[in-house]
């Protein structure tokens, strides 16, 4: 089945990532150009005795053809049974394993941003409410290609650019460690750690500054944080993104207020990238959206609906990582993400708050992180009584 | 978007086959590897003002993991989705478009034939009842490619078998023609004229004769003959297969009598190829399958219900289309089906007969072509008198 290094990626997606059980469906998200990887997949699941392995395969091209032909009015359509196969995923209690890296790189550079904007694809809504039941377990893991290496290292020729990729994707996946698991076993009771010990502060708010960022982020009563090992509602446990070096929780989507700007350029899945950008916030809103590039797409995302302007996620990421050292930008969030804190717009995590604050998490049909952390970062804790706790100073927990 | 020619076969099936509506949702079945075809329809449709382009990529690597890797009794499961995406396309009165020929010859021929004969898919059997409901405007149109042509010419280096499957296929697709459309309007008037004199003669039974056949097929007293020139409930014209040349009914389920040879190797849509086929029916059922190769996947795939090995459709086919002349065997059943008369196992069409019939047509959740005809295979139609016709001698028809 080709590249044995698919095969390496895909069994940790399936053991250590989505934890695939004997009789699951799986439901595979990739796009065109990633076709090594998903076979690879629905072999170690079917090895694994996965009743069906349902492989989606996104095509950004005919999205494309959409974006340039369709008529306006019909851009937000999402046919029913897209959203109608994911609720019976949860349902049926199946496994779910995402590729993420672009195979497309700035094919959507010369569209209409606006047009571009209205159409989410291959983001569904349903996505949130299944990840909110946790009637899935899932992961979604890095795919190297061709395509995606020559955006992230232009300077080198493509076969060495690709192997470098890979070189980078196989290291911060842990896959260049004798035991990838035990790694990951290790790293990850970091993380849950230092989620437990912020749980515990029940700080009121954040205060983030920075070069270009001076961002209070309003905290919910009962919220608590996590780090990306989760369990289903049967206790099946999982790892949603790997690599994972985050540590996140959903704030009050009404209370963000101050100026952010982003320290690394962010990529929609369909590949505009979005760089220079900052954002003021005034009672929980995205009041004023600047970019050098992309600010429109972005512009037309936060205004779909009205909880996309305001926050659903804060994430710190420690310099403990294996993503920030390296200094690449993958241009992709999944990756970019867990080299530098975060925040994010749109829809929040439900199971971050006790029943008393659920409705207060943000609702949306989009979620969208950006990054704004870096070793400059200071992110200070306020508790109610308006004592101010030092987090994470230098990229280095102070807790 | 690459090859033109793509669009231009894109534009024939939007356009002419399935003749896509402003509004309507375009289900597109493709391939892995015909990506090109499926972005130019999705141009084209999108072009026409169409609210969705929803392109499927089925991949035979992935169902190649199943067969080999899957738990047996799970080979025959489908996930629900498939089929409520397809009555759902129904419901809403979209539009279908299908690619043919194979993007992998040989992939499956190492395969447990047995397996692989409970893996129906890319087909799902409600196709046989959306297409029955005929709620959609539909159409397939086959999509050169580099494996496809390496198969039907061998011989040829790859470049020069391309080329010539894409000579052979614009020739049978009438696309060399200056107006297509107007040559396919001519064609489909001789076949619906041939349907129709067939249908006024309400023959009890055909007597088919040829080198290895000696076949009578019992016909229903209301079933009508019918080319491809369909209409949905709601009036819309589409040509379901382009090419097409054949005339179609759908028999008593339980009156074939006699043996059969296949004039020409059959492909399951997986890349099975079954050839020196020869099959013996007592009182409507196939008692007997014998082949040089691929009996066992027939064999697994006739005993998957009660109807799968009784018969569906029977086919006449005249000397004047433009496949058989060609003599290229394409191992694309919905090419080389046109080519010769043919009979097909699995599920009829109960538009075919009157109200009174609707319960005898066969039903099966499998549908499957296998060519009979050839120039020099003799039909006689016989009435209830025990009168005896001539239908077609030569390839021509007498009537």
């Amino acid at each position: 089945m080709g590249d044995p290094r698919y095969s390496r990626i895909a069994e940790l997606a399936v053991v250590r990532g989505a934890n695939v059980q004997p009789g699951q469906i799986v439901g595979v998200a990739a796009s065109v150009g990633q076709e090594e990887a998903a076979r690879a997949v629905a072999e170690s699941a079917y090895g694994r005795g996965a009743k069906f392995v349902d492989v989606m395969y996104f095509d950004p091209w005919v999205k494309r053809a959409r974006i340039l032909h369709a008529p306006e009015e019909t851009l937000d359509f999402v046919p029913p049974w897209y959203g109608q196969r994911l609720l019976a995923l949860g349902e049926l209690r199946g496994a779910r394993v995402s590729f993420n890296g672009t195979v497309a790189p700035g094919l959507t550079d010369d569209l209409d941003q606006a047009r571009l904007g209205r159409d989410q694809l291959p983001f569904i809504r349903e996505v949130g409410q299944v990840v909110n039941e946790r009637t899935t377990n899932w992961t979604g893991v890095p795919c190297p290609s061709r395509p995606w290496a020559k955006l992230v290292f232009p300077d080198l020729d493509e076969e060495a650019a690709y192997e470098r990729l890979w070189t980078e994707v196989e290291h911060v996946l842990r896959l260049d460690e004798d035991d990838p698991n035990a790694a990951w076993e290790e790293r990850i009771g970091v993380l849950v750690g230092s989620a437990a010990r912020l749980s515990g502060r029940r700080f009121d708010a954040l205060h983030l500054e920075g070069p270009g960022t001076d961002l209070t982020v309003g905290l919910l009563p009962s919220g608590t944080w996590m780090a990306a090992d989760f369990e289903t509602v049967d206790g099946l446990r999982h790892l949603p993104n790997l690599p994972t070096e985050e540590v996140f929780t959903s704030p009050d989507p009404t209370r963000t207020e101050g100026h952010v700007a982003a320290t690394r350029p962010l990529v929609f899945r369909d590949g505009t990238i979005i760089r220079g950008l900052t954002v003021r916030f005034e009672e929980g809103r995205a009041v004023q959206i600047d970019a050098e590039t992309g600010a429109d797409a972005l512009r037309s995302l936060v205004a779909m609906d009205e909880g996309a302007s305001r926050l659903g996620e804060v994430a710190l990421v420690d310099r403990e990582g294996r993503i920030g050292p390296l200094g690449t930008i993958f241009y992709e969030t999944l990756l970019d993400e867990n080299a530098a804190s975060h925040i994010a717009f749109g829809g929040g995590f439900g199971f971050l708050v006790g029943d008393e604050d659920k409705t207060r998490v943000n609702s949306s049909a989009t979620h969208l992180d950006f990054m704004i952390g870096s070793n400059e970062l200071s992110v200070t804790g306020i508790t109610g009584d308006g004592e101010r706790v030092p987090v994470l100073v230098e990229g280095r927990w102070q807790l």
